[in-house]
């Protein structure tokens, strides 16, 4: 038995888009006499629909679509799509989060996904009723188990999320492999887990596993693909590559030994490589460097847009921004400005023109005292004669902010925000000001793994310029301002800020791994004060296990750990 | 057996504020000899505490103000209180939403909370395991019912969000009468759907219910109180105020009959008013007034601020904000800023001027055009000879909220934003401009409900000048603009609006309504394209069913009814 699996990058909504996609997958599928080819999670609409999924027109374009494929196949080939589809009972939510397995001019049989994920970014039971049956299918003799993403995680911890296991309740039926559509979106650890769960499902229940995960990013979400098979001693037959459309087939044979499970060998289009130097390249620095482009990629075409205007400041995050950018749009594509003050050293200029050079990407020069003398003058008479504070600081930031929408305005640009997640945790940016754009590239990326990602990208050679590496990091928003005047040093920071956001440690916990009580107190209320700034800040491009965003949702209005 | 209910205000995480008022509540029905005093849900960390409940630490303080309460209790008086507590099986999420019943020094039972809202502004099942196990304790030789909000709410409709109604399985155990603890939160038809749930259990299962919710605003979410008792019989005995903290009690007595039920007759602290007098108002227009009022103040009161800004334009939105400020905070502790453009017409800052006179209330005066044209002179050389265009009109938006961003900076006022649900819906305003702000105050409001919360303001005398209510609405950010150049008239996008926002209805579905296909398309686009403008929005105080916010969780890449 010969089974494909499609990997692709599919928009949300785009009913007609998506199924044209589906449908070359599945022409190539027939080209190559598959038996199966299967797809990932949601594919027909797109993950993740969101709300949308309450709105009954939209069910309906995913109800047109599955009969759209159905009459794409034959007795020869079987489809298995992700889509939802309505509860028949009328007790529980509408909707299942259901996987059709199609053949021969119909829908055979679907299953719907038993563990629906609600927590960090996910928000399925909002949506779906879980399943409660456990069936399997058989096709051509083989008796097929269709598992949907999350069901194949809850993988006997001792402390297990939910209170099925549903390939536990399917391996009863004695299948002879196990599909999985996916939706699981990219952090920088999310890789080796998840090969660590599928060999885990295929030794515990002896099945081979064949794993298919869609790719590209859909707004902060980025879903780096890595589909998988896997055989039943949990030996990889192959990986696909990561942040790539990717369409493989797989030959499944029976040993003649009855008793025995099923194999899997590789039956690859391109059929030089032997399977195992097929597995992806786990570096973590490098992940996080593929994902940032293919996310900053993705919203540029998903919305349309070619062209990425930045501020760019002399500074290490800005530099990232641009040389990210300049990979995922193209050196032409994005421009820099640069907007210096009279509190700017002459070193930003010089080192972000540096940088232009070495990238041979566009840039203007805007130098923001102009305004800024004109709107102090105008402020003053209503200042009360206060000195010059954070106001003053904030509204060149904000000037900056002005000019950079005015061009993006004008000229159908995207600003890309250059924030870092320290930045973003501890409220450490201006409001309208550095804190605008729309997608935030860094802010997932802790300034320790802004300087690491600039690392890589200079591996080869210098693109980003020494200076703005070993520099000390500056707003230079007021005379000889240093960032570490108001916060502390990076390397400590960020290893607070990481315990407390991915790792939900308190402060006790925090102390207990020796860092300063008062350290700790103060970054812990900085990030919990400062919910509102994140509250209006861009998508931000998820990368790690705990992002600003939809995964991480706090009260703007709260107390905790003030006293 | 006396029973009292104790509707306050608590603020999410601060626990020693919260356990104070609690303590108080205690005193109270201490002095009352009452023999049970209930709470509201969640009450010991305050509703909603979000990713808060991620931390242990937190759950530590939960329990430990737990620990305090029970040493407040004694054999006279038993306390419930809202708390999570931890799931005491390995399977399953790691916590309860529950509610403890304490007395005589200690927790004498915890019930579950079963049917866990996750929908809408809901994400209970992000946090919680549902309650599967019902039982009832005795206490006083009364068996009484415990539920937690929601478990009330699946009152036998064709089509159950659940699949098991807990009062249902609770009434097998024959209780005298049924407590709910609730944090359910305002919306203007929400009076009326709670007096018919609760009422709907009190006859269904013939049990008296003390219904106690919370009251105050949690940044966007307002809880309007309006805790009740309900006979058996379906007559209500008393309705709490709605917006304000209230703690009253009643008297259960048993009939000689000893086959009938408990009925409930109140007991009051002020014994003048006969019970069913007090039912409160539920007009949908001073609902809405009042929760507004409830919203900014409860934001600032919470967040420890005195004083708003916000720019007043001379159009309606900005009037009816100041109005609602001016009650919320006094009228001394809200400054408005006119900054009039080369754009504005002369009535824009007399009709202005007219309002803060009525309302006896602080402004300044700061035209934007001398910025505006070094701007301008500034991005000329940039432009190319491009024609002014939506650019400009942005860019004096964003000077405008530049000067009001620096005037909260420098005195510590909080900026409210003006902007209403009607053009937050298809992005009429300016990202970084008109959209800045720390409170969106009006932006679950319809343009049109505008105009009715204005006339309500005005009812007794004029308070907003009669010509803002019946002038053209204009943004006057070019010549002669008016709303109506580049939307419909508001009396139909309104109505378009609520279908696809409120009532999820489709294009097909508004269509059969009667409005015009092209119209509709339009109008659907501009709501789906604007979802990225939305994303940084301040957050809106929700006074409908479906408001902007954590409400309504929309993709911004997405391509649904685009083609």
């Amino acid at each position: 038995m010969k089974i494909g699996l499609a990997q692709l990058n599919y928009m949300i909504g785009d009913f007609s888009g998506n199924l044209t996609k589906i449908k070359n997958a599945i022409e190539q599928a027939k080209l190559q006499q598959a038996d199966i080819v299967v797809f990932s999670e949601l594919n027909i609409c797109g993950y993740p629909p969101r709300d949308f999924l309450e709105f009954n027109h939209f069910i309906k374009q995913c109800e047109y679509s599955i009969e759209q494929i159905a009459a794409c196949t034959d007795n020869q080939l079987a489809v298995v799509v992700g889509a939802p589809s309505k509860n028949p009972t009328k007790d529980g939510k509408d909707l299942h989060n259901s996987a059709y397995f199609i053949a021969d001019g119909k829908v055979q049989f679907i299953a719907h996904k038993t563990l629906l994920p609600t927590y960090d970014v996910f928000d399925e039971y909002r949506y779906f009723e879980p399943n409660k049956d456990f069936n399997i299918i058989t096709y051509k003799d083989k008796k097929i188990a269709i598992t949907i993403c999350e069901d194949i995680w809850d993988t006997g911890e001792a402390n297990p999320l939910y209170r099925v296991n549903p390939v536990a309740e399917l391996a009863k039926h004695q299948p002879d492999f196990l599909l999985n559509l996916s939706a699981s979106p990219f952090n920088y650890k999310q890789a080796q887990k998840r090969m660590d769960v599928v060999r885990k499902n295929a030794t515990q229940f002896k099945l081979p596993v064949f794993y298919c995960n869609c790719v590209g990013a859909q707004t902060e979400l980025i879903f780096d693909g890595g589909s998988m098979v896997m055989n039943a001693d949990g030996i990889l037959v192959d990986e696909m590559p990561y942040f790539e459309e990717c369409i493989r087939f797989y030959s499944l044979e029976s040993n003649v030994d009855s008793t025995s499970n099923s194999t899997v060998s590789p039956d690859f289009i391109d059929q030089q490589l032997p399977s195992i130097d097929r597995q992806q390249d786990k570096n973590e620095t490098k992940l996080i460097h593929d994902a940032l482009v293919c996310g900053i990629q993705n919203y540029f075409q998903k919305l349309g847009f070619k062209k990425a205007i930045l501020g760019l400041s002399g500074g290490v995050d800005s530099a990232l921004v641009l040389a990210l950018a300049v990979k995922a749009l193209g050196k032409e594509n994005v421009l820099s400005v640069l907007m210096p003050s009279q509190f700017s050293t002459a070193h930003s200029v010089d080192d972000s023109l540096k940088l232009l050079e070495n990238l041979g990407s566009p840039h203007k020069i805007i130098p923001i005292k102009e305004v800024f003398d004109v709107y102090d003058n105008v402020l003053q008479p209503h200042f009360e004669n206060k000195p010059f504070d954070v106001t003053e600081e904030n509204l060149q930031a904000r000037i900056r902010g002005n000019y950079l929408m005015a061009l993006s305005n004008k000229f159908g640009y995207i600003l890309l925000n250059t924030t870092n997640k320290s930045e973003a945790a501890v409220g450490y940016g201006t409001l309208y000001g550095d804190m605008c754009g729309g997608l935030a590239v860094l802010a997932d990326v802790y300034k320790t793994q802004v300087y690491a990602l600039c690392r890589y990208i200079n591996k080869e050679s210098e693109i980003i310029p020494e200076h703005i590496l070993t520099k000390a990091p500056s707003a230079e928003l007021r005379d000889g301002q240093k960032d570490s005047d108001s916060l502390p040093d990076y390397a400590i920071l960020d290893k607070v800020l990481l315990e407390y956001i991915e790792h939900h440690q308190g402060p006790d916990e925090i102390e207990a791994m020796g860092f300063d009580e008062a350290l700790i107190t103060r970054i812990l209320r900085m990030v919990n004060r400062n919910e509102f700034k994140r509250h209006q800040t861009p998508p931000i491009l998820r990368v790690s296990t705990k992002a600003f965003g939809s995964g991480r949702r706090l009260p703007i209005v709260g107390k905790y750990l003030e006293s």
